[in-house]
């Protein structure tokens, strides 16, 4: 009997995403469960504020398209395919929440550094990711 | 291949331990994995503040021996050995820390209420068990 049928991993895109990756893939094989690769793009407007007023579409428009060839790329390395590949803009906790809603996932996978709990991209905490959701969530310690 | 080989189970001795021990016992089967009963008695002063002198030997001498009872049944129920089932006392998070180190544990799962996040006994935290921890940790959602 396995406990999980489908997971969602989360990653950011920095070079300590193959870390929780490689964790992701041999968890999700060991329970024959399904694989779910989400990036979050944060909205650009969160980073910068808004007070000085500037068309970040563009700037938008560059990150969003980044961040989708590097998922690719992950999903093609890790053996992912393009439907369990998801992009999506906002803030992390919450459209890892939806999304694990939405997708009955019902185990969520995240990084975590030792010092500072867990963390996602863009400082989303352990706290944001547990609060609410109703399924388990697994922190990947990253070395 | 498996990601873990020592898994640590962290159990309060509520109602809701049974919650954490089966998911436990499913995920360590998946993985092949050994596992690891642990609960943590808090020593008795440590609740009760410490301004009254008061002898509490006996007190924490009862719950010490409750503790290690129900911990005893629990093993029997969920196939761990005696040998596997450790009783400690002091603060949960450090003493979690200090048996996953010295007894090389990959994985340590914890119960996890949605919205107060982690959850352990006595009020140690999520941030309690992932902060100076080198393993990976799996909350588990307690419903």
């Amino acid at each position: 009997m396995s406990s999980y049928k489908k997971m969602l991993v989360a990653i950011d895109l920095t070079e300590e995403a193959p870390q929780v990756l490689n964790k992701a893939q041999e968890i999700s094989k060991a329970h024959g469960a399904e694989l779910l690769l989400v990036h979050v793009v944060e909205p650009v407007g969160y980073a910068y504020g808004g007070d000085i007023p500037m068309d970040l579409t563009e700037l938008q428009d560059q990150l969003d398209k980044a961040a989708k060839e590097q998922l690719a790329a992950y999903g093609k390395q890790y053996g992912v395919t393009d439907n369990n590949q998801v992009i999506t803009v906002g803030r992390p906790e919450s459209e890892i929440h939806r999304l694990a809603k939405e997708q009955d996932v019902d185990l969520i996978i995240v990084g975590s550094h030792g010092r500072k709990g867990f963390q996602l991209l863009l400082g989303s905490t352990a706290n944001g990711v547990l609060h609410g959701t109703e399924c388990d969530v697994l922190a990947v310690r990253i070395h």
